[in-house]
Order: C-alpha cells, then structure tokens, then sequence
C-alpha cells in the first residue's frame, strides 16, 4: 500500500560513502519524480496545482528536480524565495507563505517579486495592511492563509490549525479581512489552509469541506482553494502513508458539490513537502563503537551521524528505520521493510555529548531499544525516511561537527554531489578574536 | 541568592540594535568573569582545576575569555579541540572527553595533540585498546570517563549517568578497564564523572561520594577526580541555581576525609558550560507582527528569533525570562527579576512554519502562555538566559534562516562583535546545482 522507500544497495552504498565518506544524506532521484507524479495525478474536479514546500529539503539541486517535474515551491520565508531563485525558479512559480513582515528593503525586494509574478500568501491583517499601502495592480489579487480552528500533526508541535497556532488569519477575524481588502480593491483569488503535519487523513479531508464552507461564506471572489501539505507520510513499515488518491477523489467529489450548488468551478492547490522527499532519502552512517550501560542497562551503537544530522527524533519522538550493513556489503538486518523482531535490541546514539542525541527516542523522550543486527564496530547503519527535515532541520555546529554532505542518486545510477561536506574553516568563517587590549 | 544575570540597559540594547541589527545574541563579558571568579573560588581540599565546557558556547572571542580567566577547556570532540586551538588555547589546557574514536589522519591528529600535552579522557573500552596501540611514554597517563549508574539532569535527555546514558565506561566494565591498562602500563591518573546537566544539586553532592568509593576500590594512581559540570542554573526568578560554595564546601570535607583515610590528597576538576556563560548573554529579537487565535485561544507575539535561534523550549521545555521594550526605551515588562504576574498571558512564536517554534512550551510541547507587557509591533523582546546552548545549539538554516550575529559588551562598555551575521550565500555555499543532462 504504501509506495517503496529509497533503500539503497550495498554496491550503492559503498560508491556513496568512497565519494564522500560518512555520515553522508544520500537522496535518490527517481522516487522523488516518483511522488511528483503521484501528487500530479491526485483526483481533481477542476485543476490541481502542487508545489512543493520546500522548508521539507532546500537543496538547490532538489528544488531544480521538483521544478522539472512541473511543481510550483512554497515558500516559508523571503530566504527561502531568494534560494528558489537561486535555483532558477521563476518568480511565478512561487508562493510566499510566511510568518515574516518584510519590511524596509525586504518590503521593496517583495514588491519587485510581486509584480515578477510571485504570489503572496497574506497570513495577518498587518501583511494585509502593509501590501494594501503598495500594492500595484499586479499584487492586488491575493492569497488569504486561514486558520481553521481545527488542526491535526503527526506530534504536538505540527498542528497548525487549532487554537494553539499562530498560522494564518483566524476565523473570527476573517469579516474584518473581507471589509478591509474590499476597502482596498483587492480581491482575494485564493483560500489557503493548512491544518498541520503527518495528521489523521480523515481530519486532512474533513478541512476540505470546512474550508469549502469558509470559501462559500466569506470569499465570493476565489478560484482556488489551497488545502497546503501535510499528508502523512509512513516512514516505518509499520506506519501507513496517506491514501492521496482517495483524498483526491474526496475532494474532486467536494468541489463537484461545491460547483453544483454555487456554479464555482475551484481550482484545488496542494503543497506537500513530506510526501516528495522523505522516503526519498536516507543517512549513511557508520558504527564507531559499542558500549553497555550493564545487565539492566543498554546496548548502545554509537553512530557518527546523530542529533545534528537528524534532529527528529529528539525533536517528534519520531522512528526512522535502520538497515545495518557490514563493510562487505552483507545486509545483516533491514527494517525498511519489515519489523525486525527477531533481533537484538539496541539504542542508537550519536557523538554529542548530550543524552538527547538518540535515534530511539519516543515523544516523552523516553529510550525505546530498536530489534537490529549487531553491527561490527566499522559497519554501516543506514537511517531511512531522512529525504525530508533532516537536513533542512539540523543542529548543525551542536558539539562543532560539520554539516553533512547530500549526494543524489541519479535514474541512471550515476552519483553526484549537490552538497559539499562543511568545513571547519566555514563553521568559525564569520567568528571574531576577542580584540587585544589597547 | 542567585547570581545577578546580564540584563541590558535600553542605551546599550539600542546600540547593539544599531550595530548588528536583530535577532542579535548579545553577551556581557563582566558576567562571563564573574562567573569564571566563582567557579575558581569554589572550596577545594588539595586544588582545584576548572574547565569550560565549550559546547555551551563555542565563540572563539568567548573561549579567549575564559581561558584569560585561568579556566582550561573541556573539548567534546575533535573538532572542538580544533577550535580551541584556533582560539589561541595551549594543548596542555585542552581535555577531549568524546563518543568519537578518533580514527585514520583524526587519530594521527590526536596523537600529535596528546605529545603536546592535551588530555585524552578514555570514554570507552575501544577508546582505551586504540590509544594502547599506540600510546608514547607522554600519553600514557590518562583518565577514564566512569558512568556511576546514578545521574540526574533537567530533563530526561540531559540525565548522563545513569542507564539510559551511553556516556563513559560504565561501572561493570571497571575491573576490565583496570586490568587491560595496567597490561599496556597505562597509569589512570584521573577519573572522571559527568552525571547531567541542571540537575539536584543533592545529585550532585552525592556523586562526590560514589566516585571517591570508586576511585578507592579501582584507581590507586589516580590523583585528580573530575566531577564534570552540570551545576543547576536560574534563568528565571522562580528558579533556584546550585549554591556552589556549599558544593565545593562538601566536596572539601569528603576529599580530606578520603586524605585522612587512604593518605591520598585528590585535586578536584569541574567542568561548568551553563553556570559560565548562560546569564551572561540574552537574545534581542523584535515584534513582527500579533495574532490572535480567537475568543478561547491565545495571544500571540510574533518575534524574529525562534526556535532556529534559541531551540530549548522546544527540545527541553526550558523558560527564559523575557523582557519587553518599546523603541524609545521604555522598559514596559521585565522577567529577568520578577516574574510578572499581573500581565497579559501571551504565547511567543518565532517566523517559522511550524507549532513548535514557539519560545513559551513546557517539557510536554504543551503552550504555556506567558504574562508579559503587550508590546507594539516593532519593539524589542529581550530574551534571558540565552547565553549558553542558544547559540551553539541552534536550528540555523530551518526556513532558510540566517545564523544570527554575536556581540560581547566589554567591561568599559564598548560593544565588539564577536560572529558577524550570516549571508545567505554562505548559507547555500556548499550547494551544487543538478547537473544539465549530456
């Protein structure tokens, strides 16, 4: 059911980690163009525009793969509109869905990208306020991002609908935005919601028809209606994907209604990070010892890739699969695709010197040993589903280790490298020497 | 009974706005001397050493301070050895306790480094059968890193000693470790414990005495106990530090004891990052924007400095006080004493795309609204307590944020920045684009 991960072979592996040694992000091509297609072909009653969210992974090379298969990005904040452009993104291809204010020379590079083509996502009546004081006629038609008042995420953290979030003009205040941009002649050509993270796909579905309802109600002028991303993606082979075909048809079905009864024919938008990228990727990672906290204690693998290379767990409490390869090539044990239970439990650490710096960690933070073969000190561990804020999430610089490199894994075998391995040169480059007394 | 922390005046808030502009970290260097004076005066039996946990901060401009101040550097990886050496640090002051196995040119670095004078702490049994090999006569007397079975910590993922902590050798493997250096005439000059960071500070004193019994029962040569670091810090008002006059005071008692006893004089080592520089610097970030989530949700201010610039509250569910200043100056709230009960309960959230990026949550990721004065958009929140793990500790580069600039105000008020601001074009530096198809 759930589409194949990236898993790459021991002879990969090995080419891998001979151009740019461990720990290494190692993404692979094809299952990326895989997703793209998949999310192009979800279910649509009147047109279906995906872009990609790329705070998932900002990899130059990764937004030029996703581009080229006909996605839009989404961007989070003016940086990373400036790193799609750097990619060769056209202006008009971008959504900027942001929590920032630009203002000063921010503000005035904004209103150059506006009138570019670029599409501003207005998430506050300050965003509002200040696009209404500048705006041309190019940037009058806008985006609105709602907060729904219901939200869903795989953890706490990663609701962005509900109450506890800051995201987007709630509810309450939407009479005010519809006075206020009919007061400023602009119309809102756009309704977007996104209600969180790797949530419930029935809650995911159920925010179609509330914001088809808010559409309906309080924006009379918008051809497109913007569900964002979030669909839940299983990392472990224990955990289910989001059925996104099923989530089409329920909304091609919705906004069929919702023409039916209003003769509006809505464009539907998503914009899916997680989807594209996380199964797409995996850390390579080698085994640099093994300790024991005694008979009622631990095994421990100590990794070189840890906390500052994959935050998540520490951060969700979330599970990435592991395959442990010996230096032969031998696969001793793979959880990409199924539970191991028949093995020896292990906790998966890092180099930092923080407890923290665990792989198998649950929400509360509470050590959860993983079934593994025991590796040989020198073997590989690979870290799955880490196509997606793993590297775009790190604590690069914790305990100074350096910022991993990412290669990818082209359709035809060939490895390049899109990212060059931090050095410490680059990590202190702009630090300063105390100043000598004068 | 705590220490006083830095807490900026408007006049010099405003001259590090006008300087680095924000989010800015903003560093005192009269705390960081103050703090280094207590630490080096704590009550000793037979001496006393005292090392900077670098991780805590690692700014060069901040390990030239304190090692001006008579302290030595505790590096937790090779490349923080690197960097203490860049910072102008002699090898004989550096102490490498690491989850590393320093191996291939790293281990030729590292036995040049030990030549020099830099002490090794073996944290595992490879760690020792690596350095046997190729130990010379000057580095072969070392210290062993012990894992007591008991630690403590300010939140489970900062609890080193005990099971769930893969850090050190644990008890069950001493008489191995014993056995094997004696066999390569290893003296184990040093016996060191780190037992967790913030915790009781009853933990703390009662760790004295689980490793004197064990330094009695295993280590006849050892002449120095390191008792590590993890001194428990106030940063707000309703929090209580560890009075580390009356921990040196027990320490003392228990070491002449031990002298009295076995006729050994023990000198004792700490190791303190937190209690050194986190008062002594506090991030200065500004308004954006204010949300509200309705009726029954929550207030929301939206500052420039999230969690890519002080992750804590995130991973830890650590409080840092906050301060609200308007632009002319006027201090409208301050926590750093009081905290601040009559006000309004506000959330505090950062520009990323993401719930958790929030400065208000407790262990659970639940929001916990603060009372704080309402600021206008475009004033300043100060934010305490943000000098260590802040930071070096930081989610740069999530949503394409730029690492913040660091400033020091000296101790006749002159400012100097120590990291200036990142480019974006350092950001994507290592970045390469796909290829063009042959």
């Amino acid at each position: 059911m759930n589409p194949p991960p990236f898993s790459p072979s021991p002879a990969l592996l090995e080419r891998a980690v001979a151009l740019a040694g461990t720990p290494v992000y190692l993404y692979d091509e094809a299952t990326i163009i895989d997703r793209c297609r998949r999310v192009r072909a979800m279910p649509n009653a009147f047109g279906l525009r995906v872009a990609y969210a790329m705070k998932a992974n900002s990899n130059r090379a990764i937004l030029q793969l996703v581009t080229g298969q006909g996605l839009g990005i989404d961007a989070s904040s003016l940086n990373e509109v400036r790193r799609a452009r750097l990619a060769g993104v056209a202006d008009q291809r971008i959504m900027l869905t942001t929590q920032e204010v630009p203002e000063g020379d921010d503000r005035e590079e904004l209103e150059q990208l506006m009138a570019a083509g670029l599409e501003y996502n207005v998430c506050s009546l300050r965003q509002l306020e200040l696009l209404a004081r500048s705006a041309t006629t190019e940037q009058c038609a806008i985006s609105i991002r709602v907060n729904p008042g219901v939200g869903t995420g795989e953890s706490r953290t990663r609701n962005t609908g509900d109450k506890y979030s800051s995201f987007g003009i709630h509810l309450d205040a939407l009479p005010e935005v519809v006075r206020r941009a009919r007061a400023h002649r602009m119309p809102i050509v756009e309704v977007h919601t996104h209600i969180g993270s790797g949530g419930a796909p029935e809650l995911w579905q159920s925010n179609i028809d509330r914001v088809l309802t808010i559409v309906e109600q309080f924006f009379p002028e918008a051809t497109t209606v913007n569900l964002g991303g979030g669909f839940r993606v299983a990392r472990m082979p224990d955990e289910s994907s989001a059925d996104i075909t099923a989530l089409g048809r329920y909304a091609e079905r919705r906004f069929s209604e919702f023409s039916a009864r209003t003769g509006r024919k809505l464009k539907m938008a998503v914009e899916p990070g997680t989807y594209l990228v996380a199964n797409a990727g995996v850390i390579v990672s080698r085994v640099l010892d093994k300790k024991s906290s005694g008979p009622d204690g631990f095994d421990f693998l100590i990794l070189d890739a840890g906390m500052e290379t994959n935050t998540r767990p520490l951060l969700y409490g979330s599970r990435h699969p592991f395959s442990v390869v010996a230096r032969d090539g031998r696969v001793l044990s793979d959880e990409f695709a199924l539970p191991s239970q028949a093995l020896l439990p292990q906790v998966v650490v890092g180099r930092c010197c923080e407890t923290g710096d665990c792989q198998t960690l649950d929400e509360q933070h509470t050590v959860i040993p993983r079934r593994m073969a025991e590796p040989e000190i020198g073997d590989y561990v690979v870290i799955g589903g880490a196509g997606a804020y793993c590297s775009s999430m790190s604590l690069t610089g914790y305990n100074s280790h350096r910022q991993a490199p990412e290669l990818l894994v082209r359709p035809d075998g060939s490895l390049v490298t899109i990212r060059e391995r931090q050095s410490l040169a680059q990590l202190v480059m702009n630090e300063r020497s105390l100043p000598e007394p004068a």
